[in-house]
C-alpha cells in the first residue's frame, strides 16, 4: 500500500501534531518511528510538518485549505496527533476543528476502514475484575453512516424546531469495510467475525449490512460469523471481552464501541488507530484514539504509547513490518516494566524507555 | 399520574407477558405487586392479560391490532415482560415483533421518557474491579431520534444500494424529556445532570439538545450541568460510574448506555425501566431492560428481579409509593441474602424469597 518513496528511498511522511497533547505525543512517536527504521537498517523518513488545529485556526481563521489537502495527498502516510480546542474556548465553534480537519481528512482521503485494535498489554490495568485475554480489533467504517454531515434544522431556535441527522450507507462503502474485516478475521487464529449493528430498529441500514456480511461470508467459509445488537455488544465487551476477535460495524457504533474497548483494554492512553485508504488512492493516516486533552496539555504527563503504537501501525501499513514489530516489542517490554515498577507516566520518560528497549 | 381506578378502587392493569422468559418473570412480578398492595392495605389490582408476541404472531399472523391498542389505552398502567422470537426462528421476520409491539406501544402511547435507573445493590456483582457507589438514572428519550422508522433503501439488494436512516429530533420531544430529567436531578441529593450526545458530529441534533438543556438549566440554577460525548461517556461509565447522577440523552444513545449501565450495575437481570407518558394522556408501561432470552426460556433460571423492580416503578408511578417502597426493600434484603448465601438464581425461588421479605 505504500506510495512512491523519496529519492533516498525513505518514507515521505506528513505529520499533523495538532492541539493540546497531540504535538507532545506525536513528537515522541516520531522519534521512535525513526529509531526503529534505523535499527532495521532502513533509511529514516522524510518528515513534513503541517501546522493544523485550533491554535492555527485562532491565529489564521483557517482549518484546512485545499492547498494543504492537496499537499497532504502526496505523502506516503500521515501521522496524526489530535485536534480540538479546549471545551470552554469560545473563540472556536464547538466541533469545528474536528469536522473541518479530522473528519475532512478521513472523508477526502477516502479512509474506508478505521482500524482499532484492542489488546490488554502485560500489566495494563483494566477496570474489569477479570478481563481475561483481550485481543480484538474493531473494523469501523470510516466514511459513511451518521458521520456524513447530512443533517438540518427547520425553525431553528424556536419551540417548533425539528433537527434531523441522516445516516447514509452504501453497498460500496459497506462492502469494502466488510471485505477488509473478513480478510483480517481469516488471517487471525480465532477466525471469528462479529457484525455489530441495531437492525431491529435501523431496518434499512441494518438489512444492507447483513446482506453484505452474508455475501462476503460465502467467500470465507472458514470464518465463524455472528451478530450482536450494539446495546448487547456493550454488555459483552464489559463482561466477556475475550469472546471478541474481529468486529465490523458502522461509523458511529464503531466510535462508541472503540472508546469502551479502550477503557476495558487498559485505557485510552494505549489505544492506537489507523484510517486506511483500502484502494491505495490516497495516504492512510494513523492516530491515537484519544483527543487533544487540553486539561493535561503542557504537564508532560500524556501517555505517548497510543501515538507510538499508531506509528507502529503506520510502519506495518507501508511495508516496514520489521520496524513495526520492533516498536511493538519495545512497547510491550516497557509496559511490563511499567507494571512491575509502578512508574508514573511522563511523556518523555516513557518514550525514552521505549527507545532504550528498541535496540534490544 | 394515575388514571381512573376501577369501581372497587383498585388499579386497572394491563399485562403483556410476551415471549420467552417474559411471561415467566412477569407472573412473579405481578404476584409481588399484588402482595405489596395487600400488605399496605390497598385493594388488589384488576389485571387484564394481553396475549401478544412472537408466539401469538406465529399462531395468528397479528402483532398488535388497533383494537388491542385501543383497549390497552384504557388501563391505568401496563406491565410488560419481553417480546421477540428466537434469533433463528425464520417464521418471524427479524425485529418485526419488537417494532410492531414494543416500539409501537412506546410511540402510540407517547412514552416521552424512558426511565432507566441503575443502582449497585448490596452484593450485586459488577464486572468492574472497584465500582464504587453506583446510583444513577438514565432519562432516555422514548419517541424520537433514530427510532422513528424514517429510513429507506434505493437499489436494494444490488451493488449500488443506498440505505438511509433519519434521526428526527423536535424541540417538543427534547424539551419534555430534558424537563423531566432536570426535575429528577433537582430532587436528587447530588443535583447533577449530564447531557450525553455527539454534537461534534451530529451538529444539528446536537445543537437542539444543547440549546434546550441550556434553556431548562436556566430554570434550575441549583442543578450542576455537564456534557459528555457518547463515546467518552462509555469510558466514564466503566471507569468512574460513581460520577453520574442523572443522564439525559437521545433514544439510541440511551439504548446503548443503559445496557452498559446494566452490565456495570450488577447485570441485565436487575435492570428495570419505565416508559413514561409525561402528559398523562395514556398509560405508562413498565418493563425489564432485558429481552425475551429464548436461550433460557423454560429453564426456570430467569432472574425476576428486573421485572419485580419494574413493577415497583409502576407502583410508584401510579401513586402507590408505600407499596413501591415495600417491594424495593424486599428486593434489597433478598439481594443481600443472595450475596451472603451465593444461592443460584431460580425464578420462582427468588420471587418466593422476595415475597417472604415483603411482609417483614
Ligand atoms: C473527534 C471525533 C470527531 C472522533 C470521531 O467521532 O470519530 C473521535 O471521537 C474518534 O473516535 O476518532
Ligand atoms: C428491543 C429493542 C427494540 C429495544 C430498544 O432498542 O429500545 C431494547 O433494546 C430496549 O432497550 O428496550
Amino acid at each position: 500500500a505504500a506510495a512512491a518513496r523519496t529519492a533516498a528511498g525513505g518514507l515521505d511522511l506528513a505529520v499533523i501534531g495538532g492541539d493540546g497533547i497531540g504535538p507532545e505525543v506525536t513528537a515522541q512517536a516520531l522519534r521512535i518511528l525513526q529509531a526503529a527504521l534505523v535499527a532495521e537498517g532502513r533509511p529514516v523518513a522524510e518528515v513534513t510538518d503541517y501546522a493544523l488545529g485550533a491554535d492555527h485556526y485562532t491565529a489564521t481563521g483557517q482549518t484546512l485549505t485545499d492547498e494543504q489537502l492537496a499537499a497532504l495527498r502526496r505523502h506516503d502516510a500521515i501521522l496524526f496527533g489530535a485536534v480540538g480546542a479546549a471545551p470552554h474556548d469560545r473563540a472556536v465553534p464547538s466541533g469545528l476543528i474536528e469536522r473541518e480537519i479530522l473528519l475532512r481528512l478521513r472523508f477526502a482521503l477516502d479512509h474506508a476502514v478505521n482500524l482499532r485494535p484492542t489488546r490488554l498489554y502485560p500489566g495494563a490495568v483494566s477496570p474489569l475484575a477479570e478481563p481475561g485475554e483481550i485481543d480484538f480489533t474493531v473494523v469501523r467504517e470510516g466514511t459513511e453512516g451518521p458521520y456524513v454531515g447530512n443533517g438540518g434544522s427547520l425553525r431553528s431556535g424556536g419551540e417548533h424546531e425539528i433537527a434531523t441527522e441522516v445516516s447514509v450507507n452504501t453497498a460500496h462503502g459497506v462492502r469494502r469495510v466488510v471485505a477488509d474485516a473478513f480478510a483480517r478475521a481469516a488471517a487471525s487464529p480465532r477466525r471469528r467475525l462479529t457484525l455489530v449493528h441495531k437492525h431491529n430498529v435501523l431496518v434499512h441500514a441494518g438489512r444492507l449490512w447483513r446482506r453484505v456480511v452474508d455475501e462476503v461470508a460465502a467467500e470465507h467459509p472458514e470464518v465463524d460469523v455472528d451478530y450482536l445488537h450494539v446495546d448487547a455488544a456493550t454488555i459483552l465487551m464489559t463482561t466477556d471481552p475475550a469472546r471478541f476477535d474481529v468486529i465490523v460495524t458502522d461509523n458511529l457504533f464503531g466510535d462508541i464501541l472503540t472508546d469502551l474497548a479502550a477503557a476495558v483494554g487498559g485505557g485510552i492512553g494505549l489505544a492506537a488507530s489507523g484510517n486506511i485508504n483500502v484502494a491505495g488512492t490516497a495516504p492512510s493516516m494513523f492516530e491515537p484514539v484519544h483527543g487533544s486533552a487540553p486539561d493535561i496539555a503542557g504537564t508532560g504527563t500524556a501517555d505517548p504509547i497510543a501515538a507510538i503504537l499508531s506509528a507502529a501501525m503506520l510502519l506495518e501499513h507501508v511495508g516496514e513490518s520489521a520496524a513495526a514489530r520492533r516498536v511493538r516489542a519495545a512497547v510491550w517490554s516497557h509496559l511490563e516494566h511499567r507494571a512491575a515498577t509502578g512508574a508514573e507516566v511522563r511523556t518523555e520518560v516513557v518514550a525514552d524507555d521505549v527507545l532504550a528497549r528498541l535496540a534490544g
